[in-house]
């Protein structure tokens, strides 16, 4: 039953109480959310715990209990957030008015700022896993292919691709590439190299599609590097690679 | 304590019972792992079960936890399985005596050839859950980012690079393009397209840091298409990605 639901069912009169008791619900399940993206963000969905869930959360082991049935349902929560954050780093980079090729990049780097963050990262984590939930087939990797799918392909229109460069393979590319470059620097760095790394692969594969006049343009505002800025420097400087949560 | 020991401490004196006994235990161990490396190569670490292996090997439960303590100690025997087939393909692969940058291919191609077995695919799974196992930091990533940064720089050497390409930032994102390559298609198609992805990641990747030369002797030759060969056909044909194991 949804915290709404449960809390009409209680007080079916609407009187004064449900407001209080439907705001208590909706906290103690975010307070939830939030410790489990700490966890999941921090660990692999086997080392995870509930305990330490209950312990960064401060609710009780009742509460817990009454929002979700398991770990793995408390995961497939913590997905459904990872869902929203994408959907809002694509209308938010798109709202910029770049050019569909700059888009692209600012994509890429407003998924490193949400990385920062710990519901992205923990998401990611799940769905490399395998946790993206039955109901969201091939999740996040089919988003993103189609993200990018619609981005190169206005890209090619306006000319700003290589003649023969076929954004749909271009765009499976570039879902691979970022897939394994979170995969990667988690297994060899904790994810310290990981804007580097972004950086690398945005470079060379922006170095074979793009039209040459789009890229001489690009490469003098700073190319990928610019794009990415502050979190190249938190790789090389506290060696965690992404910037602290404001 | 090793199956050697075991053996060599119930017989002293290392009568005529010993080499029985030793091969008996081999076998059952050697059950034990080819069943578990089908079971976690069809499912997450989460969904593989202990009992489902034991079904599998056909052993005794008092057999397996002789050889075994754990389902994660069993998937760490897997991946120290899974190292000796990458090790052995990338000798395979140096043993045909091709230039450094068609190895890199024939590198690939063998991988596909090993994935449609159960070891590669099974470690590979393990190792982008994050069970590599702590004796073997950054396993497998690591490891493939030195074979191709050699593999590049003799490339470099040898001249068969554009100017400009950084053989270690190349070696970087065919790793990642290729640790995302097998998370992303196992997400969104059990691995029924794998081939056709990673064919489209080295023929992009390929373009543009290829001596232009080299490229059009390797493209008259059939290019990534005609490395990958039978994979291509058997992504397409029976929607399983991977040729039967022989």
């Amino acid at each position: 039953m949804s915290d709404h639901a449960e809390a009409a069912s209680r007080d079916p009169a609407g009187t004064r109480g449900v407001v209080p008791r439907q705001a208590r619900a909706l906290a103690t399940r975010s307070a939830i959310l939030a410790a489990a993206a700490e966890e999941f963000a921090d660990a692999s969905y086997h080392e995870a715990s509930l305990s330490r869930i209950l312990e960064r959360s401060k609710v009780t082991k009742g509460a817990l209990y009454f929002h979700f049935v398991s770990k793995e349902s408390i995961a497939l929560a913590v997905v459904d957030e990872m869902e929203v954050v994408c959907r809002e780093i694509v209308d938010h980079a798109a709202a910029r008015g770049l050019d569909p090729l700059r888009t692209a990049a600012q994509v890429a780097r407003e998924v490193q700022d949400a990385v920062a963050g710990t519901t992205l990262r923990a998401g990611q984590r799940l769905c490399s896993q395998g946790f993206a939930g039955p109901h969201r087939p091939g999740w996040p990797f089919r988003f993103w292919e189609e993200v990018f799918l619609d981005l190169f392909a206005r890209a090619g229109e306006a000319g700003l691709l290589r003649p023969g460069v076929d954004p749909a393979s271009f765009a499976r590319t570039v879902v691979d590439v970022s897939a394994g470059a979170f995969v990667v620097s988690l297994g060899i760095t904790r994810l310290a190299d990981l804007a580097q790394r972004v950086c690398e692969n945005w470079e060379l594969l922006l170095s074979c599609t793009a039209d040459p006049g789009w890229l001489e343009g690009w490469r003098a505002e700073g190319g990928m590097g610019a794009v990415l800025g502050p979190h190249l420097l938190a790789g090389r400087g506290d060696g965690r690679g992404w910037v602290p949560e404001s």
